[in-house]
């Protein structure tokens, strides 16, 4: 900003801050309670997460017991408490045996008085009766309705219908109210505005919105909008979309410009952008471009955003480029500039200016005097209950200000108020800082951009040398998600199975000793969603051929044995890097021959990726031989060896993913490699023959030798020669490998290793304080999530009676929302399973199903295809089949538990131990569930499929596994044999002083 | 040293100094060839390493090949050489092809010079020639003949004829000797001094010296000893028995004293003292109190000593107290506060003052003026070869001088030659200090009490604070050895056999679920030297009872695994310090029950400590759950659980050790035990029941079962209760473990994880560079020690070609030298094997063996007990049924190699890989022998056996077990199986940040 323009801001700010001098928010107010709260956040961060989660839980503590509970659970008991919680009891002076029910009752109290602050009602006739109170002050609305997550078309529609009623109710009054301020037009505030302005949430409309399916989600979402638009502007009133998390971003602006075009000169439609995010520097202008283009007037609500926290931590999580700017001053600084931009394009954009920012708010007041934007083009919003001497300088300075003014229930309130919370209790909140801290005027009105400067500076010099991982390679990180948001990754997917679709039907070799070999029997395998179309017809290798690849494998080992580690691990990151670079084209590959969807097909493929990056860093720190002991005159060097052939057999479910995880480590450890993928996804297996080829992997390292089981599985699991077999699939197959494996025949090197991932029968458990709008489509997720085909899908799902039926309501209305068919389509949630076989035996356990309780939901399903129902059993109890069995297929039974300790004692009554979930915010049934709920990866809150390599080492104990965990800091062990050589270093009484000996001091 | 004398201490010095300025002794002169090499090797320690091991393998290069060879392997290629060793190949200006030999001829002619230096002499002959032409000069001497290892009573024999010899030929000569200096004596030097003077080196005088046999080895030595005394007196000359390590100092004092008192008139015996010793100041006035007490007079040499290295480093591996003062001016001022103590009893002491340090003898000087000792009653030594200024220095002086005079062969003379140079390029050396460095005259002269002071502060400046291990307790270290230099030790044995005797014979229950139980069935356990002696008679576990064991295990699994990591380990720290209470009396238990040496059962009771003291930390560390990856709103957390319940089923051989490794792991990794002894070594598995009762180990958690195999074996491991079977022992039972254990049976809650430990059959190559002083005892030890009933035993022994008959004829001396019979006489070297069967097992090997090969050596046994001969078996070839079965027994298979590629190939050739070694001095095979010798545990320069815990973690591959390791740093993880537990931790978009997130810079 020009510096003259920078001064007259300050003075305007300056003059700002002395008209409002002395007043606080009542945020801030600690003669209440909630300052008093707010107060104590800001200087005890365990309590302010402990206190902001607690409130989060709150509209779920239905009964006293569980309110007690949980206050005890957060808080540690009352004598323990901070002042500021006890102290209303203890005024009460009713401590001691009555003490719980009174401190129930003054949380209780005081948080709903909490929440009342920023929500303007509870119902509809509140929340009028408020703003018309509002109006009388001279504020100007825009009502906005709280709603918990939309899991349902029905949840859609009750979000939608409470908007029109309020319209009905709205129509009936509004006209009566006195236009704001006093300008000529009598049905318009300020001579210009409607009096009726509305904001609606678009995901609340459609609850499956997703930008894998960006069009069909659009479209989803407009129906709905359109209706409330139709009403809205039965009222002259004013709708605004809001934006929400960056995920939606571009659906939300799409649905804004079809709804905008289909009302081309009705002006009074406006948009949300949000100045925090990144993008927002290129989708202004083009929005703007898109307006002059369509010669349309628009309205944009700059915000600087609210999901600060959950943007970072989930492009954290997911490896994608942070979306918003990391220094807050960065979203200050792209707002003034956005602003800017925005009353430049007065002619055809109506700017609603909404900030508590005093700096901002002057510099939108200069910059549009200095632009000479007039008064009807641009106004001030801030949030309801929420810095009353801002919005009361606003007021006297512009004349004009309009409150955003949530109303609805308590429970979706809740969420509202932590975030009003958090948002003023973080260390950057210019309110915190202008009104709790009593920053110095100056700092607090500087331009954005020297903020920005001195703080990058400061950055810079705290920055560390770049890690470093094993071997120079960068540390590792898990390979990013597909990210729908981005168009480039939307268009790949039709592309790229279309291109697969020209390479159908081929014929595949097996490839022995670096050779390919053709063999006489063949096996066709096919797109289990129109079986008629062939993916490839592939070589079946009979004990000859699995001879010969053993032979191979052996007369390989020697050399690939005495590679280095490190060189060793070189393959593999070559092998990863051809993987990244076919993704796309791999994932199309696994669209067709086993039916993943879109996004699950890509996770393979990266997991694939992450397994290769992983072991290989793996691999090359336990390469280096580690002394041990450190008494002089001796050196002991332990270090591990490869153990010789090791037989890999894949599973279909993880086609790329677990063959690439389970041969990559044997190889990297220094084993050979006979591959047997699955049948049904033996092109996929093909794939790893091409990449390790490509990535120069020594002939005879990998082979590949697709066969029937029934012709060569005994026969490569007997070979003497083999001392390692690594298998992931079913309990029956593994069991008897590990049977048969453990007879050593004459001629025998090893006594057989077996690293054995098997089946599960996962739960998941629902708490009564569960937040459903989490648990619902995380378990849906979960339990169908690629056809329920995973060893870690939920299979149970286990919900404690007093939110049984709420929680089963919302779980079956969600499911009917969704669709099976084809999982090429992205607007498909479920796909086919994986061939004739397995349709027939998850049909039939839902026959059993059927018997043993009694159906909630059964989904439709196209004709041709190996297409099973989303199936949904109720009244399932431990002793039942279903309940005990492994289906491996979209079959979840249901089960209700009285208890949390019923549940983990159901949860664990299996003789799988493999994944479980626990939905909870009782911070002592987390802790109970991490010590009893036994399996080998347990997930709270959240759903329980997508282990990640190196954050989520994968498998399970008991009848699961034999305890390895792959993608896990000790699974390479597995493939090797430790090994010590200890060297006396004394000659003559003469022993070299090593670095680290214990020498003496 | 009071501050008047040590002004005259320092002022004698000063003039000492100058008297010699400008001198330096041959070794520092840089114009010949040694003193550039010493030169260089101060500037380079890697160079000084190669250096001076050059040397020592030096004699044993006998062909060109092997030198040029080594040259390359020590010192790179010849371009690549410190100038120091090309420089005169170089000169002779023949680089190329002809460099090899030339170098060679260089480096020989170099080192003979050098080794000629400090050696008087190659034979008799020249040395009696050069001692006269040093008398010519005007110096006395002592003289000493070098010799080998002494590892058969024939090189005793023939050590001490070379005395004998010498001493035959002085007679004729000496009298004609004109005596040095002008007293009136003729036949006394100085007047009073015996022309011949004598050093002898007792512990080459019996091969066993071993202060475990402390009585026997005393004896030896004097038989010896007596002669060559005979003989010097009928010389009238004087006699010095020279010190030695630490080890065998209070042996050396004993054959002194006993001497003395056969001569009690005959002054010319004298012995060393080391001043280095810590002991000294507790020696000297015992030693002079004897003199007194039996009216004798003696004469001490006192030295500062030759071994410190040796010395640390041997304390630092077995955790001795350090023998030796960690500051060198420690022993500066111990010598100068010893010579006094001497000096002040010069009525009965003669001192000889052997030092080179100018302080140390300008100290001497002025003590003896100010107690006015004469001067016949103290001399100065120093060695031949060096500091010749000093010698010329104390001539001027003194006027009485001694050279020691070591001659003999070149072999033991680069042993010596060695010694020298690392005393010379010591940091600390006196000479270096004075005449290479040109150290302050103020500094070298200083009081040591000073120097010490600086010292101490300067170290406690340094000193880091205490490192502390897992869970605050010490960090790991190994029990000590049981050290039989202290006569408290060496009492303890018969003390502890006499009182175990009188416990014998007693009944020993079962154990189960913490209660004594008793069956019908009873064995008895003998001790195997005296079939007679009933050890104990011992309850037998039938299927019922041990049904009940496992029962009791499964009952107490829930509540023990329940039990923090932390708290579990804290029983084995209890444990082990009750086992630590108990080390001598447990040790007597296994002398009589299995029929171990006491060195051998002391160690089997430390190793049992170890694994305690070991697992405990391991457990406390592996306790702590761990954060894997570090994505912001997740914590993944990687931790380990039991398994349920353990079958341990232990060894004979190591009754202790391997029984509680293999019962402490399994319990502190949270399983519970049924733990079943060898029958034949039941009542030292009851001890661990003792142990864990009073360590206060919850009933249940480890149950003793004692049974016969064959009735309760198969019920053990079939048991579906049971999820982790521990095993040691023979591989047949080992794999029919393996393979019944693999069979799932209904109910079963896991498969069954095996830890096994099965057999070898462990090779030691001697390459054709061997040190066979070191590499004969070893072999011998590491085949025969406790009757070669060790699966990490030498079975066999593959020696070079062109070494092998030098190699047979000492190992078959070395054997024919040793004692079999019970172990509980120290004297015995083996004693009676296991029981009935073992002596039939292999006796029927001993005759397959004398019908493969031929009998080496087979030795005496006694004819009551179960002993077999020690039997060493030559000629065999890798076919041999003795080349590849485990014996089990003192059965030792020698294999000619035609080199050390065949060496390896042959110690490859069995069906096992456990234990191997390998003598060299070859860089280039050591190397070899780390990559290609694949074995569990390969020692390099030592023995076999004996591994430690946490230093050589133990345990092999092949058929010799499944690749775990014992007392490694993964050997609990097999007695877990990891668990992940995922939290979401973001609720409302809002995520506590950990501090180990990776967040936004």
């Amino acid at each position: 900003m020009n510096s003259e323009l920078n001064s007259k801001v300050v003075g305007r700010g300056k003059e700002f801050f002395s008209t409002i001098s002395g007043e606080k928010p009542s945020l801030f107010n600690k003669g209440a309670w909630m300052g008093k709260v707010m107060d104590w956040s800001m200087k005890n961060e365990t309590f302010k997460i402990q206190m902001f989660r607690f409130v989060d839980v709150f509209p779920s503590l239905t009964t006293g017991k569980l309110l007690t509970d949980h206050i005890r659970e957060y808080f540690g008991e009352e004598k323990d408490m901070p002042p500021v919680l006890s102290t209303g009891a203890k005024v009460a002076g009713m401590l001691g045996s009555f003490g719980g029910a009174v401190l129930n009752k003054v949380l209780t109290t005081n948080i709903q008085e909490m929440a009342r602050q920023f929500v303007v009602g509870e119902n509809t006739k509140e929340a009028i009766k408020n703003m018309e109170k509002l109006r009388k002050d001279g504020f100007a609305f825009v009502v906005d309705v709280l709603g918990e997550a939309t899991l349902s078309e029905h949840e859609a529609d009750v979000y939608m219908n409470t908007y029109l009623e309020l319209l009905d109710s709205l129509k009936s009054q509004y006209q009566d109210w006195k236009p704001l301020g006093n300008y000529g037009n009598a049905n318009l505030d300020w001579g210009h505005a409607p009096k009726v302005n509305v904001a609606i949430k678009p995901t609340a409309l459609f609850c499956l919105a997703n930008p894998q399916d960006f069009e069909g989600s659009v479209e989803a979402i407009l129906k709905r909008v359109r209706i409330i638009a139709k009403k809205v502007i039965e009222l002259d009133g004013f709708l605004c979309i809001d934006m929400e998390s960056y995920r939606h971003k571009d659906i939300i602006l799409e649905v804004y410009k079809r709804l905008k075009l289909e009302y081309p000169d009705y002006d009074q439609l406006g948009i949300v952008l949000q100045a925090y995010l990144v993008d927002t520097d290129q989708d202004l202008p083009a929005l703007l471009k898109w307006a002059r283009d369509n010669k349309v007037k628009i309205s944009i609500r700059l915000v600087k955003g609210a999901y600060w926290d959950y943007e970072t931590v989930k492009a954290k999580q997911n490896d994608w480029k942070i979306p918003v700017w990391t220094i807050k001053a960065e979203s200050d600084a792209a707002y003034e500039r956005q602003a800017r931009m925005i009353l430049e394009n007065a002619d055809i954009c109506h700017f609603a200016c909404a900030s508590h920012n005093i700096r901002t708010i002057s510099a939108v007041m200069e910059m549009a005097r200095e632009l000479k934007v007039s008064d009807d083009r641009y106004e001030f919003q801030v949030l309801y209950g929420m810095a009353e001497p801002v919005r009361k300088g606003i007021l006297k300075v512009a004349g004009r200000i309009r409150l955003y003014c949530p109303y609805g229930d308590m429970v979706p309130g809740m969420g509202y108020l932590v975030r009003r919370l958090l948002e003023n209790t973080a260390n950057e909140s210019f309110l915190r800082q202008s009104f709790a801290e009593d920053a110095q005027i100056e700092r607090l009105l500087e331009d954005p951009i020297v903020t920005v400067e001195r703080e990058k500076a400061a950055r810079a010099a705290k920055q560390k040398p770049e890690e470093k991982g094993p071997g120079g390679l960068k540390p590792f990180f898990n390979e990013a998600m597909v990210d729908f948001t981005r168009a480039d990754h939307r268009a790949e997917f039709p592309k790229q199975i279309a291109a697969v679709r020209q390479q159908l039907g081929k014929n595949y070799p097996l490839f022995i000793g670096g050779k390919e070999v053709k063999s006489a029997d063949t096996l066709p395998s096919v797109n289990p969603a129109k079986p008629s179309e062939v993916v490839g017809v592939i070589c079946q290798a009979g004990t000859k051929e699995v001879g010969e690849a053993i032979a191979a494998a052996k007369s390989a080992f020697p050399a690939w044995r005495d590679t280095a580690p490190a060189d060793r691990a070189q393959y593999l990151i070559k092998a990863a890097a051809i993987a990244r670079r076919r993704v796309f084209e791999l994932s199309a590959w696994q669209v067709l021959e086993i039916g993943k969807q879109w996004d699950q097909a890509y996770a393979d493929v990266t997991e694939a990726i992450d397994f290769l990056e992983y072991y290989a860093r793996e691999m090359i720190k336990l390469g280096k031989p580690k002394r041990v002991g450190n008494a002089p005159g001796e050196l002991n060097h332990y270090f591990y060896e490869p153990k010789g052939v090791a037989a890999v057999i894949a599973p279909w479910n993880f086609p790329l993913a677990i063959g690439m995880g389970m041969a990559s480590a044997a190889i990297v450890a220094g084993n050979c490699v006979v591959f047997k993928p699955s049948g049904i996804t033996s092109v996929i297996g093909w794939h790893m023959v091409e990449i390790f080829r490509e990535a120069g992997l020594p002939a005879g390292v990998f082979n590949y030798t697709p066969g029937r089981g029934s012709v060569m599985g005994d026969y490569l699991v007997d070979s003497p020669d083999v001392s390692l077999i690594a298998f992931t699939g079913s309990m029956e197959i593994g069991l008897r490998i590990i049977d048969r494996a453990a007879k050593v025949y004459p001629g025998q090197e090893n006594v057989k290793k077996i690293v054995c991932e098997m089946g599960g029968k996962n739960a998941i458990i629902i708490d009564d304080d569960a937040d459903l709008d989490e648990a619902v489509p995380h378990v849906l997720y979960s339990a169908f999530g690629f056809q329920g085909q995973k060893c870690s899908a939920c299979s149970r799902v286990i919900v404690l009676d007093a939110v049984y039926d709420k929680f089963i309501e919302r779980l079956v209305s969600m499911a009917k929302a969704t669709l099976v068919g084809p999982s090429e389509d992205p607007a498909n949630y479920m796909g086919a399973v994986a061939d004739d076989k397995a349709m027939k035996t998850i049909l039939e356990y839902a026959e059993i199903g059927k018997k043993e309780g009694h159906v909630l939901y059964e989904s439709k399903v196209p004709s041709e295809g190996y297409f099973v129902p989303m199936t949904i059993i109720g009244g399932i109890k431990p002793e039942h089949r279903i309940a005990q069995e492994e289906i491996f297929g979209p079959v979840l039974a249901v089960m209700r538990a009285k208890d949390f300790d019923q549940a983990i004692e159901w949860a664990n009554s299996t003789k799988f131990a493999l994944t479980g979930g626990v939905f909870s915010r009782s911070p002592e049934h987390l802790a109970q569930a991490r010590r009893e709920f036994r399996v080998g990866n347990l997930y709270l809150n959240r759903n329980n499929t997508g282990a990640l390599v190196g954050r989520q080492p994968f498998g399970g104990s008991r009848m699961s596994g034999v305890g390895t965990k792959a993608g896990g800091p000790d699974y390479l062990l597995h493939f090797m044999d430790p090994r010590v050589v200890t060297e006396n270093t004394m000659r003559r009484g003469f022993a070299p002083v090593e670095e680290d000996d214990d020498w003496v001091a």
